[in-house]
């Protein structure tokens, strides 16, 4: 069966991005707008309608060019159903994201979560190059991921698995979001990165982290660290670095229990580039057992912010179930 | 197709059995020998297959009448050319096991690792109850797994999967036999539990646990644990249920990335019964997120010693690949 370009749409708390994707992962044209979540759902709705037919219109597309529209939404979906059941980013609930869509616009509409559509995006246009079974993972607010076996996006009998950033560490290390300890997320999630900073700063002088600052503690975040480390802050340096290991800790252990063939490391503190992927890297290598480390790749994802608009799309494109 | 009864056998360090299990899983025949492992390989085929032809003579089967022959051996094995890689318990390396037993015996010889055997050996006539995803562990000298995912066992693209007991739940824990620190195992396989056992009477009293053992502390194993813990001892009931929460501790994880629909717990240590599965069960769902921890089911393998030898049978029965 020929292959057909997509729409694909990838809704954030902040904005909401509609792209028109050809069959080779090309974004032909897309439009960015304010999600404002407040609204009420169907208010969002129309307005990602009205732009899906800008877009549609400007690129010359309809119903029966493209095959479907592909969509990325945080939170938990049924997806037979085409229901975004609770996102608590978007403060949705119960809505019908997949039926409004597709009368609207008189096509197929599927789902998933915001992490594994970007997941799909790496597989089919991006780092993991046909790779059949691999972890995406993002490093953010939150660590999550996208996990391929055997060619497939694996979400588990109920669609829970993924949450590879819950996964205890540190046994009776820092809480996290989830209410666990010492998940790999309390420590390498963002808010456990700017915790260590300023636990580390409590004992250690670091005037480069601070003058980046103007001073002002509660400004750090992970890009400042980073951008503090190029500049010579031993501390920042190393709370990156940390991150990196703990990451590549909780990655360890999936290398002995999924035997991936790719580790994908993309999200915002990914940008860090190898001051954090190297200690990642490497604590992989050290913790996980012979043959499944030396055989595993640890990269840096390649689309970026658009890994989930373009995945979406090529969620649409390829029968994935 | 007509399931046809098959020839089950478990290759241990210690001892082998063969049996003859009809379609409902029962051995209709067995025969256990000892595996003398310092003996030439082909010496010890040689009483394999002398002990299956007996087993066939005794229940009256011929080649035409079974499915084929099915076997669990611990290590690393090429499944395809049928071929044992590397098993340190055996002290055998490329061997080709299912060339020389197949044409001795005129049938097909499929083969695993000693663990997955006894996992498909609980799919089809255990605990598992028909489940197409969940994780069986077992608890002994190592932890180890055999994980069914969408009602196929997982051995991932190179076929290093389901190491589960190397999962670093404490980051700067006891060293592991696989190099690495604080692994489930070298907190909760028998060297661990000893380990542990040792530690907490350097600062405690257990008259009854040293009663046990005759004052003799290198006598400590888990089941004398769990004899001591029987009687009383408030030491050894700590020091199992430590074991049950550490290994809960790595089973949580597994619940947030895989989503299984349950976890059955076998392996000798498992005999501790409730005072380890208790705590475990109670660990996994606290430390678990909301929905998947909600829905897994932490039970006991119900197959004991039996489990390898069955499922070596289920697999030469069933399609699993």
């Amino acid at each position: 069966m020929t292959v057909k370009p997509a729409i694909g749409i990838d809704i954030g708390g902040t904005t909401f991005l509609v792209a028109a994707v050809d069959t080779d992962g090309r974004m032909v044209a897309s439009q960015e707008h304010e999600t404002r979540a407040a609204d009420d759902p169907q208010i969002v709705l129309r307005r990602i309608i009205a732009a899906v037919r800008e877009v549609l219109t400007e690129v010359g597309w309809n119903a029966s060019d493209i095959a479907g529209i592909g969509m990325g939404i945080p939170g938990l979906h049924d997806r037979e159903r085409g229901v975004v059941l609770t996102s608590p980013n978007l403060k949705w609930h119960n809505v019908p994201v997949a039926a409004e869509i597709g009368q609207a616009l008189s096509t197929t509409v599927k789902m998933d979560g915001d992490v594994r559509v970007a997941a799909i995006g790496e597989r089919y246009f991006g780092a993991a190059g046909g790779c059949d079974n691999f972890i995406f993972i993002t490093l953010g607010t939150g660590i999550g991921s996208g996990i391929f076996i055997d060619g497939k996006l694996y979400r588990g009998p109920a669609g829970y698995a993924g949450e590879v950033g819950h996964q205890t560490i540190v046994e009776n290390g820092p809480q996290c979001g989830c209410g666990n300890y010492g998940c790999v997320e309390a420590l390498a999630g963002n808010g456990g990165i700017v915790r260590r900073a300023l636990q580390a700063l409590a004992g250690q002088s670091a005037p480069i982290l601070l003058q980046e600052v103007a001073g002002d503690t509660a400004k750090i975040t992970p890009a400042v660290l980073h951008q503090a480390a190029l500049q010579g802050c031993e501390l920042s340096r190393q709370v990156l670095e940390d991150t990196g290991r703990y990451v590549g800790t909780a990655m360890a252990n999936l290398v002995n229990v999924l035997n991936p063939e790719k580790i994908i490391v993309g999200g915002g503190v990914a940008r860090a580039g190898e001051m954090i992927l190297g200690p990642l890297r490497d604590t992989v290598k050290q913790r996980a057992m012979g043959p499944g480390a030396a055989m595993v790749e640890v990269i840096s994802a390649v689309l970026g912010p658009r890994a989930g608009v373009i995945g979406a799309a090529a969620m649409a494109m390829y029968d994935l179930d």
